[in-house]
């Protein structure tokens, strides 16, 4: 089959690699849509220990169901694959089973990814295409399952509503933009604030999103202020930014993790009782009811993504990495 | 009035000072006891900016009522004063009040401490003394609520019930020994490791609860193994330990402030989902629920307190400093 690989730093290769094997209880699916996410430009940034190349990165997908039980349907997937009978699987929190591996990671196991012709999938991690949402649009579904997992955990930390709270989302990438509509259109949140420091995608954010958009230096960025952070970066100079911001008894929600260490104010988070979630993936339950709320269109148009062909993703990298591609995500078409 | 006044780094002097005056709404208390604190300790070491000498420090407080308007009532203080009119006042979280000011500070604004013979309180924040209490053990009430407050954000906060959860309580001082009481005795937590340096100190804390009482590099200490870690010290030292042994999914809270930044290890805090809760103080509910404790003894003996006569209060600093005393607590009694 054809695939994108990750060969070296900053550099993909469209080439010819063997076809994934049909194993029990497992599909090959045929590859539509693959989105590039956050983690596979850290990967390409040769920062990511569980994605060394060579190897097939991609795990936002979609497509058809080539070999297995279900041939021709049209599906999306969720990559990550858990034990299943571990106390985490056991109790619904399936994303902290210490078995669990993601799509496109070769660390500690081997899993190729999605930007490829075809990709193997335990059965389990199979989802119905849902109806009204396109085969090319669906990849959107797992970054959406990360924004509306890291918005339900702060909804369930706050002690005011969701609805009254002043929000500020740090990044306008999907995961930002995602958690922005999320919180806007589905939990009705009046008072957003993104922050973003790439114009053209901070302009793309605004037209889609009911929020004050500003960059970093922004006066509306007031300190002590909100009441809810969603840092979607994960920068050092975000996490400053999240600790001043926020309000005495607020909430910090961490997603992204651009640097992995740095420093903290405990001093404010200690006097102020600041809580900070770290948040990873989503549950399955998360997953069900993203897809619900992609077949009710309850986050509005999806205009604001772009498409690229897969022999041409090695350029569609460096857009996002040179900061000249405006759309909070680019989705490869196989 | 005599005193015992923080007059610089490592330096109490009892001297002669004046009288605290009875204003509108307070009362003026003859102190009969008040404990050392960490924070009293913290400015004793210079490292406090809202404690500058010369201070009187101390916010500990049991004592009778000399002038104001229950003259001889025997009482208990909380010590965190409030405006009592903002949003955090009108909801119940009274602690993050933004004007809230504690007895024994001076910035940014000066409020006297217990170290001494008399000192003024507003009146509502004079509670009477609980029943079965002897007046001199009362200023553990202040620490108790302290350590109460943590253990219900962190109840709060957890998926599972807290008498089933594995805990890890970093700190022997008072609010760690508090915390395991509470946890033990009245949240009914069957598997409490406590740590502590100071062996003898340890030693004292084995005594009381019902734990594994170990030093740092104690194999007890288990990587990835804890629901919920109190970390009652807050040096970089100790917040490494709590962010290692936290298991995926876990609950850090941070009670103590010795060092107010640091590093923190972001990565696995993201990865594996872990909350760190920064605590401060308590909410007056919360006093008044630790009055309930300590009138039905429900977190058993206080004869770990040791006491000291006022006089005698800098040689008291000295011994903690040393680590040369083993009570978790001592108290001044005037």
């Amino acid at each position: 089959m054809h695939a994108l690989v990750y060969t070296d730093t900053q550099k993909l290769v469209y080439r010819e690699e063997k076809n994934p094997k049909l194993v029990n209880n497992e599909s090959i699916i045929k590859v539509s849509a693959s989105g590039i996410c956050g983690s596979d430009m850290h990967a390409y940034h040769g920062k990511d220990d569980r994605r060394v190349p060579p190897l097939i990165l991609g795990h936002e997908i979609s497509g058809t169901i080539e070999k297995g039980k279900e041939i021709g349907k049209k599906i999306v997937l969720n990559p990550l694959i858990t034990c299943g009978s571990c106390n985490y699987c056991n109790n619904g929190r399936e994303h902290l089973c210490q078995k669990r591996i993601i799509l496109g990671m070769n660390k500690p196991i081997e899993r190729q990814g999605g930007f490829a012709e075809y990709v193997s999938i335990p059965d389990q991690n199979i989802y119905e295409l849902p109806k009204g949402l396109k085969i090319e649009e669906a990849p959107i579904a797992e970054p959406t399952a990360v924004a509306y997992h890291a918005v339900e955990l702060g909804e369930k930390s706050i002690s005011e509503k969701m609805e009254n709270t002043k929000v500020l989302v740090i990044g306008g990438g999907a995961i930002g933009l995602l958690s922005g509509l999320i919180l806007s259109k589905i939990k009705n949140c009046k008072n957003i604030v993104i922050v973003e420091t790439n114009n053209k995608r901070l302009n793309e954010c605004a037209k889609y999103l009911d929020a004050e958009a500003v960059n970093p230096d922004s006066k509306k960025i007031i300190e002590n202020h909100f009441d809810i952070v969603f840092d979607t970066v994960g920068l050092e100079v975000t996490r400053k930014q999240a600790i001043k911001s926020i309000k005495p008894g607020g909430i910090i929600i961490h997603i992204g993790l651009t640097q992995p260490s740095g420093s903290f104010d405990f001093r404010k988070a200690t006097l102020q009782e600041i809580t900070f979630i770290g948040t990873y993936c989503y549950t399955n339950k998360d997953f069900e009811k993203t897809l619900e709320i992609l077949t009710n269109k309850k986050i509005g148009s999806l205009d604001w993504i772009e498409y690229r062909k897969l022999q041409d993703g090695s350029l569609a990298f460096k857009e996002i990495h040179d900061g000249s591609c405006a759309a909070p995500k680019i989705i490869l078409l196989t």
